[in-house]
């Protein structure tokens, strides 16, 4: 299997810790790896290096061949500027084709985390064979709760079945839903969160551009002849064909919104393997285990850590240095070299305000 | 007039600032000037350098020394132990009156605040008329709600008035009470809070001394002996005196239990000027204007502050770093360089149980 990992983000959710020069995906949020790190790690039995490429930017580079030192750096795709996913995908999905035209390619995001791993990569091994009879395969994540903050995916009718796994129909996919319909849609039970993972043959997902993103598509085609002359590597001479090509691009199409609400052969196979898009400091907290009191310490010992009355609380540091809290609960406090984050649990997505409010005061 | 200050606390409720290497009286925690050098300041039209006298441990000398540089060296007086304020004023007084025996003194604590420092002044020259009669005078705070962390004093009979300030008897003090009783207090609207800010002649309080505690009382006058070769100055050879006639002290005596308790002619001068013993972070953020949303700042600039949703929160640094809050209400968050606090106002004296830890942590 080929894979495609989209490492562009500048996410700032996870602000003072992330910031536009070093967002979410290249942070060691989890453990010693940074995300980008555990995302090659965990497609690693299905994808070597030499058949993965990352779509990133070119202020990124740096970092991803620093991160991901056995990748040829003729896989690293730096967009001229970004156009949304469709393109970025498309982008990978032609140099997989440029070496070898109907490959089984995956598409993951650099910055989610899965706890259960082995559960993920069976459903990767199921999602391949689906794949290859042509389907454009999403792995739907079973909800855990009413999330507000991802789109959903109906399941339709079974398609196929391996163990416990299986490959639904797609009767829709549903933007970001108010409360009571997220309540709802976990009621029903044939709802997923919609991951942003995809697996499919590039023949297929190019087939469906060519139909559904014709300018993106035609850009993608100029790409490709040139890439075919390369091996699908992302030569100086590839890259100038595309810094031209990519102008013509005029808009921002999202691979969900471009080709998955649109396409044919849509299959969905919903997962439960504990994916997480650590899209807040809150969520940062539970992927760590925390104490009798709900708090989680990390980068900080315990010794580092003074409490008295503490609940629910998280403890995130880079600097080594003392935290102590007393009579707090469900507070997120995150010391950093250049200062310190204070934030409950319940607003973690304000933080994305206080970035903004840091980097306007920069450029002020 | 002439002045004892007591500087000798190593109260860690302002900890991670206040350590038992510099204490609260040691700190910037209202302006540019310590508690030592602003308590110094409000008594500057009564007393000058050369009639004052700073009580406190040999560890501390040095501090005093270099944030009172007007003091003359000699009036610096380092016990041996801590023996109680019964002892600490005892000794001041004493050194006082090998100079002059009748003179009128004053009793600070080197580690409250006061907002209306005139009508501190104009208590302080009341209270020195009402010394001169023979009267043990203290200064009683009218209380602003019903603390239940203060003593409390009971006027009786009034005795002498100017403007619009009485000096009453006393008809009790009485140790911390439970919060429905500081209630009734508060109502009854006869009761002060205990300051330990006193005004007496010097003769008037060891004679009180000879009768109630005895034991202090052989001490000083051993000490007062050798003082009186000095013109009440603390030399190398009165500090030998006092060092071995110290040892003799064997319990710990405060003044209120040891002599006000007990003594006979006692006055009571209530006033409403602000007074604030800063026993606490919450009460830090009491001495400095506050903005809308009720935050306070001090040491960091509104520039070095991001917030979003902030309320009645205290952010006090050292460090000049940058804090960001969010979603918090009721906050207080101290930054120093050896780490970072936070804690709710509401459990503010939570603060102590963390020195403690931290201390024993130190020495583990």
């Amino acid at each position: 299997m080929y894979a495609s990992i989209l490492a562009g983000g500048s996410g700032t959710r996870l602000w003072p810790l992330s910031t536009q020069e070093t967002p979410k995906q290249f942070l060691r949020l989890m453990s010693d790896r940074t995300m980008l790190q555990e995302t090659v790690e965990r497609v690693a039995p299905f994808v070597t290096p030499d058949d993965l490429y990352v779509v990133t930017f070119a202020q990124y580079r740096q970092l991803v061949a620093e991160q991901l030192p056995a990748l040829p750096a003729d896989h690293i795709l730096a967009e001229p500027l970004g156009r949304g996913t469709a393109a970025s995908i498309g982008l990978a999905a032609t140099l997989i084709a440029a070496r070898a035209p109907t490959a089984v390619m995956g598409s993951f995001h650099a910055d989610a985390a899965i706890a259960d791993v082995e559960g993920f990569r069976q459903a990767l091994t199921f999602a391949e064979q689906v794949a290859r009879e042509g389907y454009l395969v999403t792995l739907g994540i079973t909800p855990t709760y009413a999330e507000t903050g991802y789109g959903y995916i109906q399941a339709g009718q079974p398609l196929m079945t391996s163990g416990e796994l299986t490959a639904y129909t797609v009767s829709r996919f549903v933007e970001k839903p108010k409360r009571e319909v997220a309540e709802e849609y976990l009621r029903a039970g044939h709802y997923s969160w919609n991951s942003g993972i995809f697996v499919w043959r590039v023949d297929r997902i190019l087939e469906e551009m060519r139909r559904h993103v014709p300018q993106i598509a035609d850009v993608l085609d100029e790409i490709g002849a040139a890439a075919r002359q390369t091996g699908g590597r992302m030569t100086a001479e590839v890259e100038r064909v595309m810094e031209r090509a990519w102008q013509r691009l005029t808009e921002n199409v999202t691979i969900d919104v471009g080709i998955m609400e649109r396409a044919d052969r849509i299959a969905v196979i919903p997962i439960s393997v504990g994916w997480n898009d650590v899209g807040s400091w809150a969520q940062v907290a539970t992927l760590h285990p925390c104490d009798d009191a709900g708090n989680t310490l990390v980068g900080i010992s315990v010794e580092q850590h003074l409490s008295v009355r503490t609940g629910d609380t998280l403890v995130f540091s880079t600097t080594g240095r003392r935290v102590a809290t007393a009579g707090v609960e469900g507070l997120v406090i995150v010391d950093t070299p250049d200062g310190v984050l204070v934030c409950t649990k319940e607003h973690a997505q304000l933080v994305k305000e206080l970035a903004e409010q840091a980097k306007q005061r920069q450029s002020g």
